[in-house]
């Protein structure tokens, strides 16, 4: 790594209050693939892309919450512990955690990406939490995710046990509108602007035909999330 | 537990090489919901279903899984890696495990399953698997677990990626006719017979109309996959 990646790093561990034994692995945590790939054109060779920490992390967040609920929740049936398991292992929550701790300002993104707000982007933003917790899981192990990082994934754990937040918008509306109008929402393309690299897409959520939210994104997913999150609020108000 | 359930503790330990600090942690796991019911129902307090260990055991083999991946084929990538680990982790290649350790012999049933030959099922072996592997990390944490139990998973995972060993037979035979075929396999229930407790079913598999392969089990399930598995042999041969 350069000078400057160097400087990020060190930033990004005093952020989290983690140092790395091996800060190389951070930094294949926080290098894109389509950093790699470019770093890689222009013929530097120790840019690798983090998605094989990506796959490792997915596993250690898997394990890091089906133990804390294991654990804290002694009462939850299996079923409740799945539940909330997917709940904060959804890529909304990953993000959120990830914003959290501020990793978009920490990544390394190739141009493509940077220009598409790519720091801003749930699925990036989710993708890139897991590698920097497959990081700090090789650098130093089980205690340190639990030591460093536990407390972003629990507080959120525990707001979902208790009914305060939702994270899969989409899943939880289609549970409402069911079970209160024996219904699906639909979504709606309603607009589509902007220059490629800078799309801004309007969905129109709907109800029986009648328009119940809008939400707008970077992409068709994201209107749609959005759109069935003020879909939610504006529900649980009626 | 009682004098003969204890027995039955020691042994498994002394089969898997692992003693525990807190033996009540296996007891639980090696508890079938059958058994808790049942035994439940005859006044005795000290016994729950394994069902919550289950749930944590999932997540603590995905992550021995993704983590011997991760170190041991450095130049996989993690699209390779997610299908191995799903492989493995698949009811067929986690019932192989159970039986390699002979684990249909300590486990306590109920009634009901023990008539209809539970010992011997994939699911049920799958999910008591889990359960011990919860149980082992509860006690002795991922060391205990990858010193015990990781040679029993990493024998079946470098066959996979070796490409000498299938589990999941359907998905896999799925594949093969779609290659090589442009078909998709059909499976015909063409006999049941045997009290309820103790049924066998007889499966025939066929390829545009064809007969193929035949399976036999004691669910419909297992008699597909049965079929499927020597379907598989079978166009290997040709």
């Amino acid at each position: 790594m350069n000078k400057e990646e160097a400087k990020i790093l060190i930033d990004f561990m005093e952020k989290i209050g983690y140092r790395f034994y091996e800060p190389e692995l951070l930094y294949n945590a926080l290098c894109h693939s389509s950093y790699a790939h470019e770093q890689k054109q222009r013929g530097r060779k120790d840019v690798e892309s983090n998605e094989r920490l990506e796959f490792l992390g997915d596993a250690v967040i898997d394990l890091l919450l089906a133990e804390y609920l294991y654990l804290e929740f002694p009462e939850a049936s299996e079923g409740v512990m799945a539940k909330v398991k997917a709940a904060i292992a959804s890529e909304e929550a990953l993000a959120q955690i990830a914003r959290d701790i501020n990793l978009g300002r920490y990544m390394f993104l190739g141009r493509g990406e940077e220009v598409s707000s790519g720091r801003k982007r749930d699925s990036l933003l989710a993708d890139m939490l897991e590698a920097v917790v497959a990081a700090v899981y090789i650098d130093g192990g089980l205690t340190a995710v639990k030591k460093v990082l536990l407390s972003y994934f629990a507080k959120y754990a525990k707001e979902v046990v208790e009914g305060k937040i939702v994270f899969d918008y989409k899943t939880s509306l289609q549970e409402i509108t069911q079970a209160r109008y024996r219904k699906l929402p639909e979504y709606v393309l309603v607009n589509e602007k902007g220059p490629s690299h800078m799309k801004k897409f309007t969905v129109e959520l709907r109800l029986s035909g009648k328009l119940i939210a809008v939400g707008e994104g970077p992409s068709i997913k994201e209107a749609e999330k959005e759109a069935a999150r003020r879909a939610i609020e504006k529900l649980k108000g009626d």
